[in-house]
């Protein structure tokens, strides 16, 4: 018996923000075949909501930190006002959308990480995905609609990076699938040149990647959201997409986005 | 072979605000012995939420009139901040709570309540409650809670009374359980005196509710309270329970607060 496909979509940055690009996306999500997971972040909304209520948005090397005042806010804003939009979204598409955070259904379970140099706050870090409960959702015809957010079993929400919980559920839904990771934002995929457009990285794999960091073509944010990408490579994971919309449209053809392979 | 028990559980007004209280109510909820569901409010959090975004909160006959900034707020606050907490603390109690709204796996399908006299905004009244899918949740061991927040099916999402979402659920379960409403708030039941807090009337019968209101007993926001209770009751519900948390602790012995029925 052949393991069935699934694919998680991960959309982070400009796409959520943008009302029309967003329903867009989720139109072409809707046409992929198979069963599919999404996860979504939302942390341009946040900073913008954080403005709004006077909290001073902190972040250290790409990463947030979250204060009692950042945590109500990313949990209003992820799990109330982003997750919902999507779900009723989905569901006018006719898919059968059911948002979800890491406490809900105890899916994501964390700890807050350790202060080191420095303090992140209420942040997780993940410790175990209930893959088992994911699956049974799957098999009843729902589409998982993930925000990123985990707890940590003690009542405690916690604010966790979008492509780490999707690499992550990625990686714990290998369980159960063949499972390809799509990582969709606003770039077309791994540049060469972060103002040529055009400068597509077709294909990475581990040697490559460490060349190009060390050459310096491939930095800042990108360096994360690679290493998620082989970790869950490496944990299973058939393959990562590094794609935007038209990319997300191509995935079953002649992909135009970065392929991230071990 | 007999019909299993449902308890249907409505918490509100000043129980989900106060952090202590939810933590006390949601352990002695925990302990309450066979399948259940939790609905909540929030409405006070929405109001504080809406002063510090400078959103003006707008109410008519104890209705909120929902704009599209509200609407955003009420998002938030309901099925972000209130919801997972509420969610949290049950998972940290053992109960493996999901959060959901209308939206969520279609569960409550509502329209835009029509503009007569008054525009009420993104306000959903229900039409149709998809009770073979919660029923499916509760029988994979989930406790599904419910924020008051609905969808038109059309990408829209719509706020709607947490009391009208607690009694067209609980009827919709009556397809699958005997049901029992429980609506708890911050006062012991139904009061004769309502600055005192030892009147409660142990028991509303139509016939006693209509001479109550009739007398002006009965008022105010305690109205469409129980007028959806009656609704619900002669839908199929067995019962309705009115209390505070004394009266939940007390709901499988001798009950203090006020019992309605037909």
């Amino acid at each position: 018996m052949s393991i069935p496909s699934l694919t998680l979509l991960k959309i982070g940055g400009g796409v959520v923000e943008d009302h029309h690009a967003l329903q867009a996306l989720l139109a072409d999500f809707c046409k992929l075949s198979g069963l599919k997971i999404l996860v979504h972040g939302g942390g341009k909304s946040a900073t913008s909501m954080a403005a709004q209520l006077g909290v001073k948005a902190q972040m250290v090397e790409g990463r947030r930190i979250t204060d009692v005042h950042m945590l109500k806010i990313v949990m209003m804003v992820y799990a109330g006002w982003v997750n919902k939009q999507i779900v009723a979204h989905l569901q006018a598409l006719g898919s059968n959308a059911m948002g979800l955070t890491g406490a809900d259904m105890d899916l994501i379970r964390a700890h807050k990480r350790p202060v080191k140099e420095i303090d992140y706050g209420f942040v997780g870090d993940v410790d175990i995905v209930n893959h088992g409960q994911l699956h049974q959702l799957l098999q009843m015809g729902i589409l998982p609609v993930v925000a990123p957010l985990t707890h940590d079993g003690k009542a405690q929400m916690l604010n966790t990076n979008a492509d780490t919980i999707a690499a992550t559920v990625a990686q714990a839904m290998t369980h159960h699938y063949k499972v390809r990771l799509v990582l969709c934002f606003e770039k077309p995929g791994v540049l060469l040149d972060a103002e040529d457009e055009t400068s597509v990285i077709s294909e990475l794999t581990p040697s490559i990647y460490q060349q190009y960091k060390k050459d310096g073509v491939i930095y800042a944010g990108m360096i994360p959201k690679l290493d998620n990408a082989f970790d869950a490579l490496r944990a299973g994971v058939s393959e990562v997409c590094i794609c935007d919309r038209d990319g997300l449209n191509s995935l079953d053809g002649k992909f135009s986005g970065t392929r991230v392979f071990l």
